[in-house]
């Protein structure tokens, strides 16, 4: 599996906004056939830090999800909402196997 | 969800030990009633770097996956392994919702 963590800072103002944008991109993503999960999350002691947890089943399903409408409007909405540019950090799956996501 | 991230950074020479005593963990974790996900992820670009993706369904189950014999053994088996002390932090779920892990 292809997994991106990415790392969001938000400006406080606009956790909620970015929330709501983010479920909303998350929800169509998971449609994607090259998706197999991909999860939002929010830290427990700073609620302005989030992480996109991207999980592809190959390099061409990363390549198809940014050819994506809802991936293109989550990027230019949120991209104001950001502290920081976001960090894009990429992994590997030890476990559990590829069928086990 | 109780969402941990743990963040591991091994020693070269521990890479192969820490995965085949992590995966034990995690197989073992994974059957714990209050366990959603137990994942364990390797960084692309430093294979000293990993993540354990803990997904628990309560707090509760978050102390009595502590309580169990296969924590145990990897929390004192991985320790030596270590290049720095793990880090642990904490996330809720935004999306999916609770029913979707």
């Amino acid at each position: 599996m292809n997994i991106v963590h990415v790392h969001v800072q938000v400006k406080p103002e606009f956790v909620e906004a970015f929330k709501q944008a983010t479920i909303e991109n998350a929800s169509n993503s998971v449609k994607e056939a090259g998706v197999a999960r991909f999860d939002v999350i929010q830290q427990a002691d700073d609620p302005t830090r989030f992480i996109l947890v991207e999980v592809y089943r190959s390099a061409e399903a990363v390549a198809a999800h940014k050819e994506t409408a809802h991936y293109a409007k989550w990027r230019d909405t949120a991209v104001d909402m950001m502290a920081e540019p976001r960090q894009r950090i990429q992994y590997a799956n030890i476990f559990p196997e590829d069928a086990g996501w």
